[in-house]
């Protein structure tokens, strides 16, 4: 089989400027390029993926499982997507996109076709028919989130319990005590999230003589507008992105001063914090964390297949803006 | 070589049950799976679309070469993202992701891997050096946008002329005359879309007899906030979603009616759209079509290379909500 000295040889150029022409990586005349690729045509000289893969039995392709993504708030998103693209990347594989439904049929259908080498799903459900489908096929997976018992599964995730902690602890160092929690309704039943922050919110509250206060609402802008707080509410977490733009019209509306009468402290994005009014407090996902920490456990796991890399919580930061304040 | 039906014979099962095996697509009892998937391994059967596609000199993977994502808002990302992945599953492709930086080097180096069959490149300047990459790797490519001078290139593309001329129609009809156009100032000096569409908001004016009053600033809510607007204007076009969060502040800050005393209409996503107060009149980016599109065009050529598809321009869509209104 040829090497590259071979092609070298034949164009009479280094094996520099042949790598050049094979990567890229600098500019060859259009001449020499040409001289590159007839010697390489000559000798038959390929520098290809496939082959290798066939030969390795592995493609060095991963797969990223998500639900279809429209009609979604992307930027979360776009950062598991582009992070977990550039760790594969960085280790040497190519990250391909499956959205598929969550049914588990059609990824059972494409993980049996041999393309990828492991599977990193996304947006997990606790009671998750594609984590049973990827358990049956062998294929090598790791999820970013978690099914409700999670044991033995290479996940990472937002610890919730942390993050809840971090939201109540910095609310109470502002004075607050009356402190209520908002979520979204979901369509699906058992979402990860909802359920682990709810179930924080509520133990937390107990060990600390809070009362709780859960509403639990669509997320839409109308549905926010439609809150009623307890008049005793003088702060409130936030996990419904939507409504809380239609909480805050509604209070900017009655002439509700958020922060001095109302803080208010948001899981959500950057980029709708900033455009809120006030630009809101947020705690924010690890998202590009995530996405690069599931992709890595799944490849050490590929590289060493005895290892089962230990779970990795990682809880949302706090980056402070102008909705909470000192009671 | 073995075939489904002599691995069904072997385990003593249906073909349907082997199938169901493969695919995934109805649940097999876990003694059936094992009797199916033993007699697969005794008779050396694969079904693995990599000897397939090394026997065929096709992979059947195309990539999607987009820039890094983070800090942007990722919904109409999101929507091409996903509608290019499944146009490509539709069609039997595999999407990859590849998001490398502008300069072609990195992306000269992954085509060279022979992985893909093709590439799809979004986000094109109107002088891109991964163009010049692409046309000289032999791979062949399709863009989503153009570069100056498309000619001969596979493309998709928002119609900025048509875009335009629409926002001006809408506005005009609501009687106004004075219309501006708010753009984002941008890191990269050629970016199309911006130039495109500051070009047919010049031309337009100039055949319709509009005063055009071009207004360039910093794409954040700052930014937005110190605009400054001739006193004649009555309807700004708004080609900065960050920078509209801000102007909306500020005009509600200084009492002005929105739209009673301003009309705006935003080119931007549905999302910022509703949570906007007013709910903005946008022009949306039909990005789920052209990531549906760019990927068909380029799967068209990949199937008959003497193709060349036609361009295929679409123009935004107006998406009426509160914010423009009859002067």
């Amino acid at each position: 089989m040829a090497t590259v000295r071979d092609v070298a040889e034949r164009a009479g150029v280094s094996i520099a400027t042949v790598s050049f022409v094979l990567n890229g990586t600098k500019p060859v005349t259009p001449a020499t390029r040409e001289r590159v690729e007839t010697a390489m045509t000559e000798l038959g000289y390929h520098r290809n993926v496939l082959a290798r893969a066939l030969a390795s039995r592995r493609t060095r392709i991963i797969a990223l499982v998500h639900p279809r993504l429209d009609h979604r708030f992307g930027s979360v998103t776009s950062e598991f997507i582009t992070s977990a693209s550039r760790a594969a990347r960085a280790r040497g594989y190519h990250l391909v996109l499956w959205p598929v439904d969550t049914d588990g049929d059609e990824l059972g259908e494409l993980v049996s076709q041999g393309l990828v080498d492991g599977v990193v799903l996304m947006e997990v459900l606790l009671d998750d028919a594609r984590v049973e489908t990827l358990a049956g096929s062998g294929t090598p997976f790791a999820l970013i989130g978690r099914t409700a018992d999670p044991a033995g599964l290479i996940h990472v995730d937002i610890d919730f319990d942390q993050s809840m902690a971090d939201a109540l602890d910095h609310l109470q160092e502002l004075g607050h005590r009356e402190i209520a929690l908002i979520t979204a309704r979901q369509p699906l039943p058992e979402y990860g999230p909802k359920v682990r922050s709810e179930a924080a919110y509520h133990r937390l509250c107990s060990e600390r003589g809070l009362r709780p206060v859960l509403i639990d609402c669509e997320p839409t802008v109308p549905a926010g507008r439609s809150i009623q707080l307890p008049d005793a509410t003088t702060a409130v977490i936030l996990m419904n992105e939507l409504a809380g733009f239609g909480l805050l019209s509604e209070l900017a509306r009655a002439g509700v001063d958020v922060p001095a009468e109302l803080s208010i402290l948001s899981f959500g994005s950057p980029e709708l914090a900033q455009i809120a009014s006030p630009p809101l407090t947020i705690m924010r996902a690890p998202g590009a964390t995530l996405g690069g920490l599931g992709v890595d456990a799944l490849i050490d796991h590929l590289e060493n297949p005895e290892l089962t890399p230990p779970p990795r919580l990682h809880p949302c930061v706090l980056e402070p803006g102008g909705s909470t304040a000192r009671r």
